[in-house]
């Protein structure tokens, strides 16, 4: 057994290599401070297709294709597929790979799904039943709007609590052996959390609870202090969630605050790209990921990551039967040597 | 490896022992052919609750509450939870475990959630990674209705090629050992088939292809017939399904007619319960496994089951926006013995 009982934390036998990553951004996130690590960046919302539904899978297609291909693989050496998105029924994805021939494994976690499909797809190598798999998801802001909130024709005002869904997808392609890593070495499964926020325009509040539940859980699964990592990453608590976050792990004795930070802190400029609360959504963390990260693991940056992924798990008729909004975060620690 | 490279079963090096099943059944349900097979049978459409949501998140509980009783075990002792279900962000599993202090993992697969969920949780005891976890899913008639289709005020004609809902839910508790079995021998994780079919009242039509890829993919992997099994069981293929899935499998060699039934043609009374192409819904065939086939399995009357789960990947946005229905099919097999 790789996991002692009562713990949430897988602890690989074998660290899984990440192969290859791929992110494609949209335009607003191309303009961010992040810029320089996305594969591509879209040049509209639209990005030639007739819906921005249609739109989200290309993304997706994109970056998935993207990974493959940097990782010198075929799509049919891809034992299993694990994704999944914000959309109702995550259409995104099982649109955007009907053609792909790749066992397909869905995957719902809200803005968890990166850190989940990640933690899924390792587990399915270092289980013995893959030794090849992928990862990935997307979120788009036109889509999430229209869904969550109002059209966007609307032009609703946006309360300083909130946040701006990212449009974005990334792809993480993992195998067993071979590739310069990082390593993932460690999934920390998380439980379900309702701090009681009925609040949808203040999900950072709603998330952090959870965040930190997952967190505490990690360090003493692992027994690892914050210190241990080079960086700790949350998908994207967002400027009021972090800072919950780090009040309660704080709290637990646990200090988070030296090497912490949000994805959707670091994905926009606050400031000049008038986004409230920072960046939302799937696509969040994953760009963040599998652009920035990745880029700083492979220039020698980087030792030790602990990727977070944070997800709120309401839907518009949960919120207007006036219900709180129940979170999750899965976490998976990635390192830059096979330990 | 216990996984061929290129092929799609996982065959499990110890089968994954069924601990335990329970299942909750609706009013119209409990007066089918069914009946005596479930745990509980619900009183109206509400169960006492104020929304049919949280009814069904309610019959989510109480499948794996009762479940869980059965298997002598400690919720704390599940070490991971699967689960999802047809809503928007599969807010029936989420609400259900908010308070129940498992990790959480969520998926969507449409109507093959059950087996879905079923093959991840088995491969996360026989990957070494688990002692005990848990499958769950659900549907009901209500909220799917509103949801997919029109308010029930409304009254809306059926066409004859539609089928009903069913409400129910299934739960499974998974162990590495102990218990009587039935076992989990193997896990055929399906591929997203898209058939063209775009009409969301024909629904049998549209996964039928995605049944029967599924299907031969696991005869050619195990190198196993049809006749293999006392009983192949698809979730919610229904009549029209049934006979395309028949066809697609006869014309590749591998005659199921012999052994095969569908969960949509055994839950209901097709001529006496007015449910035209037979019943439907990730709870269609969570409550025929977790119900009927475990207790022809306890009974001994069963040796060998290939239970498939069948789902649509539709949602009425791809069907507003005149797409065709993306569907997969997982499929899990369980043996009375541990071979």
């Amino acid at each position: 057994m790789n996991k002692k009982s009562g713990n949430q934390t897988i602890t690989f036998k074998e660290p899984v290599s990440i192969l290859s990553c791929a992110s494609v951004a949209g335009k607003k996130e191309g303009e961010g401070p992040l810029s320089k690590y996305f594969d591509k960046i879209m040049s509209d919302a639209e990005w030639g297709e007739e819906t921005w539904e249609k739109t989200e899978s290309k993304m997706q297609k994109t970056a998935l294709s993207r990974a493959v291909e940097k990782a010198k693989v075929d799509l049919k050496d891809i034992d299993f597929l694990f994704a999944g998105d914000l959309l109702n029924q995550c259409t995104s994805s099982t649109f955007a790979f009907r053609g792909f021939g790749v066992p397909f494994l869905g995957v719902y976690g809200a803005c968890s799904t990166m850190a989940e499909t990640l933690g899924l797809a390792s587990s399915m190598i270092d289980g013995g039943f893959a030794q090849k798999t992928a990862a990935v998801t997307s979120s788009h802001f036109c889509t999430a709007e229209r869904q969550y909130r109002f059209p966007l024709e609307y032009g609703g005002q946006r309360p300083p609590t909130a946040q701006w869904t990212v449009t974005g997808s990334g792809a993480v392609v993992l195998g067993k052996s071979g590739g310069q890593g990082p390593f993932v070495t460690h999934f920390t499964a998380g439980k379900i959390v309702d701090a009681g926020i009925s609040d949808a325009n203040n999900m950072g509040a709603a998330m952090a609870p959870a965040a930190a539940e997952t967190l505490v859980a990690h360090f003493k699964d692992t027994e690892r202090t914050p210190d241990f990592y080079d960086l700790i990453l949350t998908g994207d608590l967002g400027k009021i969630g972090k800072s919950i976050a780090i009040d309660l792990c704080g709290e637990q004795g646990f200090d988070l605050a030296p090497c912490y930070k949000d994805c959707g802190l670091m994905v926009f400029d606050l400031q000049k790209q008038d986004v409230h609360s920072g960046g939302s959504g799937c696509g969040c963390g994953a760009i963040t990921l599998c652009g920035y990260v990745m880029d700083c693991f492979r220039a020698g940056k980087l030792k030790n990551v602990l990727f977070v992924g944070t997800g709120a798990l309401l839907s518009p008729t949960s919120s207007m039967q006036g219900e709180s909004i129940p979170c999750v975060a899965h976490a998976v620690a990635l390192s830059a040597n096979r330990e």
